[in-house]
């Protein structure tokens, strides 16, 4: 088995020192975990030896565990307060995954003075207030690219541009664009799809977070902090998972031209920001509609009406250390442009008065009259249709009606939805997807 | 008309100061030219008070001239000496165009002690020795994000990446985007959508620099730089542009599944990079297959196997105007990533030796034995095809031959190529271009 030393960076710990301004120091640096991402990280920093960056301790619980490739031993340590503590550590990596235990060590280590990257997005979406505002006090930095993987590489331009950032409509979560994508594409169903994921290691054991859009959520959140240079955490992201989408869902879309894709969502209105997370009907042939298996993608809109997307691997290992790795090199270069202010408040709204589309799937008795039924009440609550789909029998007694409404507002729909579900003819809940053009 | 008046920002000149490493100082900034580009630049700053960022001159030729909005008279000058002496002004931000003149005021700037701001693809390509070497020294700053527009987006990335990245494909030219996709999908002939570009005002009215390549060359040049650390310019990119792609070649690359774009590409091999600037076939279902109009796009791909794509508007007023921005508030966060060394050689190769597949297309006589001879030519060569289309006669006499290779060296394909263009049933050259898969 190869094993991997760290490179003697000693004799090149200052790299150029034209007039101070350039001058790069070393940072050495422990990484506290040696789980998928940790090993990722800690492979690139002792096969690539990159410039300024000197790997200098792994944090991990059990020496004697058996790695992908070996360490030279003297790295190896399973005390975390040492490392906290050791000041000959510049830099602390943590890819631990356990949020409080996460929270100590990184106060931890801001209060010795050292800088922190990590990729724990429940740390940062829900403890962010605390661990920024001990992070600017003691003037260190934070790298976070990590807890979007693929979209980190854009939030460098998403800082620059946020005065000027109207509209960002992203697939976050790796998980659920797989499962969509593979329904799509083999005709699946969403259980075989998600077994399918967890099979091949795209989901976890328990999906749940992922599937839910929670995990969407709490990256719309720390994104919408980027945009708004806060990391104030006093708001919630209403979130909706892709659970109730069924083979039948995506295949009506496409019959329209459109593909189904989970999407966290943000919008500046004018004393705030409209955000929200779910499924929604994207053009086939778009940025969006393309983006297949776990692959993340985000298309942010500006004011001038330019429209920039992005699509790039949403998880894994190297994903995620490339974006760690990142963070460090930002820290080299002090390229330090993310300095939240906590007195910024962010102001939400849901989507309820967004006027947009809508795709509606009902399954109703089959029998003369109910189309007629439910128009009316749509008429009732003045909502017009683009199409109307009715789809052959599911069962002798049930068959599928597909509608594409004009632009409507959506609490308006919500009324009219269900008046709808309570007739009688209806059967179940209607299944309601706004359409994104 | 609107009146634009430069923001009262002297009382937050400072913004925070937190143990001195977040100080962000204000700039002071001389826009020098009020031209397409120039009026974004200056619209933007005026209305979006983008924190830190001051207009205090723009340098015109004549102050009568109509604008599209009137600016404050006390910003105009027509002096550029005074500018570039002006101790007020902290960053010059080159929008003039001419290279000659350029040179000359981005050089006084940078002994002034200013920083720069410059779109000018020529210039960095061209001069970037001189100029960067001349920045190292006085230890100022170049911003050069407008040289790429839409792809500036990712030079922060790719800069930071750069170690592991292995290959780039780039649509770099959106005047070259736009005639292809216009042609594909108006079935028009290269001269009419050529000729459509330059009356939406998507080409100029010389374009050759455009479709010949040689722009994308000079993105290419620069790109290069980024990646390896150094602004030498000894040496070139061959490039080919798209004048000899005709609608029936975008027919039978749509035949096989593909979409036919002007790519400029680099690739890292052992001791250097090869470069080259082509048309390519790429597959209609994938990121650069769906790039659409004038939009620019880029395709990385790391030695981790990830393939990352980013789409974006790749001229313009706006999107120029937004990349000069960047540049800005990159001076102001000193996030100064990009300091070329000058002692990294630069290793090119062209694409002789690598191992791609291949787009023929032939115009044979239309008679028996033909297709024959060709295929002939080519297995002499030791090139075996993968598909051969030939289409019902162009003329009375002549007819098209397309032919799909599989994996072959370039080198030895032109031989073959050659041999084939001297027989005498074969009319004209044959149309050779790259498959990218």
């Amino acid at each position: 088995m190869e094993v991997l030393v760290p490179s003697d960076v000693k004799q090149s710990s200052m790299d150029r020192d034209i007039m101070g301004k350039q001058m790069k120091q070393t940072k050495r640096i422990a990484v506290v975990g040696f789980g998928n991402v940790g090993k990722g990280v800690i492979e690139i920093l002792l096969k690539h030896k990159i410039p300024q960056l000197e790997l200098r301790k792994i944090v991990v619980k059990d020496k004697n565990k058996e790695r992908p490739f070996s360490v030279a031993p003297e790295l190896l340590s399973t005390d975390i307060q040492e490392v906290v503590q050791d000041e000959d550590i510049d830099v602390v990596v943590e890819v631990m995954g356990d949020v409080e235990e996460a929270r100590k060590l990184i106060i931890g280590a801001l209060k010795n003075g050292k800088d922190v990257v990590t990729a724990n997005k429940a740390l940062i979406s829900g403890h962010g207030p605390e661990i920024f505002s001990l992070a600017n006090e003691r003037g260190r930095h934070i790298g976070f690219r990590g807890t979007f993987v693929g979209c980190h590489i854009l939030i460098h331009d998403v800082f620059l541009s946020a005065r000027t950032i109207k509209k960002v409509h992203a697939i976050l979560n790796g998980t659920c664009n797989f499962v969509l994508s593979n329904m799509a594409r083999k005709n699946a169903s969403f259980e075989q799809s998600l077994s399918e994921a967890q099979t091949k290691g795209y989901a976890e054991a328990d999906p749940w977070d992922d599937i839910s859009g929670s995990d969407t959520a709490q990256k719309i959140k720390i994104l919408l902090g980027v945009l708004n240079n806060t990391t104030r955490t006093d708001f919630s992201v209403p979130y909706e998972g892709i659970e109730n989408i069924s083979i039948q869902d995506i295949h009506f879309a496409q019959d329209l031209g459109f593909a189904i894709k989970l999407l966290g969502i943000i919008q500046r209105v004018d004393s705030g920001f409209i955000v929200a997370v779910h499924p929604a009907l994207v053009p086939l042939r778009s940025t969006l509609g393309y983006v297949e298996d776990q692959n993340n993608a985000i298309e942010i809109e500006n004011e001038f009406g330019m429209t920039s997307g992005l699509v790039a691997l949403g998880a894994g290992t190297y994903p995620t250390a490339n974006a760690i790795i990142n963070d460090l090199q930002d820290i080299v270069y002090q390229a330090n442009f993310f300095m939240p202010r906590f007195d910024i408040p962010v102001k939400t709204y849901t989507t309820d008065e967004c006027q947009r589309r809508f795709y509606l799937r009902l399954t109703v008795i089959d029998k003369p009259g109910v189309l007629a039924q439910i128009t009316g009440v749509l008429g009732e609550h003045n909502i017009s249709l683009s199409s109307v789909i009715q789809k052959g029998p599911q069962s002798p007694e049930y068959t599928y009606v597909v509608m594409a409404t004009h632009t409507t507002r959506e609490r308006q729909l919500r009324l009219a939805v269900n008046d709808i579900d309570k007739l009688d003819e209806v059967k179940g809940k209607t299944n309601l997807i706004p359409i994104l053009e």
